[in-house]
């Protein structure tokens, strides 16, 4: 009884484990802030002081911006399991506006709320509590056993909040020594609490950004309105154009390479818990909007979209200006599922505009936004099964395969780059306040989350 | 041979003529700069200073903004002719951006130019040369004939460059002094080079703004891309409801008032000199974009609009925001002709947008906005064939009945507190730069404008 040993030493050293995070809280280490370089550099050291102490390999490695840590454990000799790379970054966003803290977001403090304890700080969920679940997991295992079930390697990014710069360039640099049988990746949420969750699609995203010129100059509307062509009007025309009246996307192709989502997956995803009502109405909204005949959910995590995030041209000061502009801009979005090809998705878009602009208007594209296609997971993976029973065991409630609306492009680069599937298992919630004030991370979610990888490294070594 | 010897009169004293406007446009007499009001203050003066020179009973009159100036001269005993009322405006545009300047705007100076002399100032054809061309038919009228052929009323504004906002309350206030049969006005141009031009129809406007909330705050794309409304999506929607594919507006009720343009008015127009080609390529434009059917002028002159000002929403930066914005906001004015009822039409505007708004979408209109009808001359007159003939012999040219797209509001405020009629003819030539830098005033346009008025008083006299 190996894997109750483990468990039991996790119960036991939850206020421990507890402590070597608040460590790990209290250096304010954002990515994206200069000023903090030595803080990253600080979380960095920490993060290879605490794989040291699991005896792991570990060393910090510099690149162009934040410091990467990578660490190497191997399993026992006559290990059977996959080699396993964990990923987690030790970035954080920035507080602001710190105003809104009610206490020092890197002062992490233990509070009671009416949902249990929490730990309070920036990072206590995204990513430094998550990650560390993963890392506490290994320490009570090796405690009890003397080694880890499997060999695994760790690898820590400081960048994750600030882009991700050097880490396609590291990955390529570092194909040999971070290649392994499956990454974990310990970044997303629980889709309703107490339900646990491994993240089986992710969206992949195109960024797009166009404008429109009619008249070589600003024109006035009392001498030009009409005769002159204006862009405010034939850049609504042409949004107007891209959805259907039931919110079908209505660029010609757009939907090649979209799956169905199957009968199977469907049903976990009605029954695992997500509030419709209450993901909409908490933003005002008394119905979902998206393409119709498709679930709230279904729309977030398995449809594509086309959504416009910016839109101007005029004037937008007070009162009135009789201005026929010679500009209009547009930014969209596209959020990609299945075998969408970002590239052919990008031309069909700028077809489906091009098409349809009138004699002398002129049309600019952006040329620097890139596009990523979706990420599914290879759930038909033995690992995928186990891991899915491990989690159910752990928490008493069949865990789901569910998708995730926004995009985790670190999971497509271990892909691309190393050949490596992802699992991705988090155990966040939803008001965990991540790139906000007052972010906290429940200390079940810590608490049971060490458990859960125990749980899952337990049955992949099997 | 009374009218000849005016004019002949007029020709021999054109250079103290041209040094009494460069007297005028000396005084930087800007309005909406309340660091130049001791300016205008200065140029009331002049004004009046000038008027009594001609013998009028001239005085400056406080208003809360900048001064009006009136002067009354009675015409002989026995004249038989109208009492007219001559409107206009001694306060000019600000002259940024000044380094686009070639001279010192406030130092008016004659200049030979490719197109014939022209003299160079702010202000020089809007409004103070204007202005001028009839003062000095009024002196040279004096100077030869003892007398005026008729009573005028002088009436000056210094407020007309910045909204004219004591305008209202003084023609309320003093409508018995400033009552007369027909008021004269000048501050239009000729449709083109040589082709003297009475401006007999001009287009109202109403004006409206309104914002479109769509979600309680902003949104994650990712998360609510579809689920949510997106007020951009929406807004645009709606923008583009307000047009059919021939460019003719689809609100309901929107043409109600509207009339053809008839048929004798409409072959004048068609050889007025109007260079549609010209017009249209000089602001890149190769064909007419309003509605079918029409020609640029006539769209120009006698449809009614409804166009886009100002467009906005979501995210204007560099770069990509992965935002579902909260607000999408929409400028729009419409210019209005014939018997369009701007109230009327507000609420046919408001009733279009609110019925195709979505479920969850909240609108919220300006309320501050206001709107004036459109100015119909009252052709039939005598006066206007009077002075018709009057032009036609001043520029060997049949004069024409043109429309203007702008819209001049003194005309309709004349005819509504006042019941005053007006005849707009004005000198001004449409490269005349006015509110642009190196504003100028072609000495032609003053010289023949100066005779062309002497012609008007004495063809009206009769």
């Amino acid at each position: 009884m190996t894997l109750d040993a483990t468990l039991a030493q996790i119960d036991s050293s939850l206020d421990a484990a507890l402590d070597r995070l608040a460590g790990l809280l209290r250096i304010p280490s954002i990515s994206t802030d200069p000023a903090h370089a030595a803080d990253c550099d600080a979380a960095a050291d920490w993060l290879v002081a605490d794989l040291q102490s699991l005896g792991a390999r570990a060393q910090k490695r510099a690149t162009p911006g934040r410091p990467m840590v990578v660490g190497h454990i191997d399993g026992p000799e006559a290990a059977t399991g996959p080699h396993l790379l964990f990923y987690g970054h030790y970035d954080v966003q920035p507080v602001d506006p710190p105003d809104l803290w009610h206490t020092d977001p890197f002062a992490p403090e233990i509070q009671d709320t009416p949902h249990g304890k929490v730990i309070r700080a920036r990072g206590a969920s995204d990513d430094k509590g998550q990650l560390m679940t993963f890392v506490e997991a290994c320490r009570a295992y090796k405690d009890v056993n003397g080694s880890l079930p499997c060999r695994i390697t760790f690898f820590f990014e400081g960048e994750e909040e600030s882009g991700s710069p050097s880490l396609i360039p590291f990955l390529r640099d570092n194909a040999d020594e971070l290649s392994a049988d499956l990454a974990l990746i310990c970044d997303t949420s629980m889709v309703a609490p107490g339900v646990p969750s491994i993240a089986s699609q992710l969206r992949g995203m195109l960024k797009d950004e166009f404008t429109i010129e009619g008249p070589a100059i600003d024109l006035h509307s009392g001498h030009y309105g009409g005769p002159a062509l204006n862009p405010l009007r034939e850049i609504s025309r042409i949004i107007a154009s891209f959805h259907d009246e039931t919110g079908r996307v209505a660029v010609e192709g757009f939907y090649e390479g979209v799956h169905e989502v199957p009968d199977n997956l469907l049903r976990q995803w009605e029954n695992c818990g997500f509030d419709e009502h209450e993901y909409l109405s908490s933003v005002g909204m008394t119905r979902p909007h998206g393409e119709a005949g498709y679930s709230t959910l279904v729309q977030q995590w398995a449809r594509p979209t086309l959504e416009i995030n910016g839109l101007w041209g005029g004037y937008q000061g007070a009162g009135t200006k009789t201005v026929i502009p010679s500009e209009a801009h547009c930014k969209l979005t596209c959020r990609l599922v299945g075998d969408m090809d970002p590239d052919a998705l990008r031309a069909r878009i700028r077809k489906h505009v091009e098409d349809r602009l009138s004699p002398d208007a002129k049309i600019t594209w952006n040329q620097d936004l890139d596009g990523s296609p979706a990420a599914v997971m290879n759930t038909g993976r033995p690992e995928f099964e186990a891991a899915r029973q491990a989690l159910s065991d752990e928490w008493d409630r069949e865990a789901v395969f569910t998708g995730m609306g926004g995009s985790i492009p670190v999971a497509g680069f271990f892909k691309d780059i190393l050949g490596l599937d992802a699992m991705l298992i988090g155990f966040a919630q939803e008001d965990d306040a991540i790139h906000s004030p007052n972010e906290k991370y429940n200390v079940t979610s810590f608490h049971k989350g060490i458990r859960s990888w125990a749980r899952v490294l337990d049955a992949l070594a099997k």
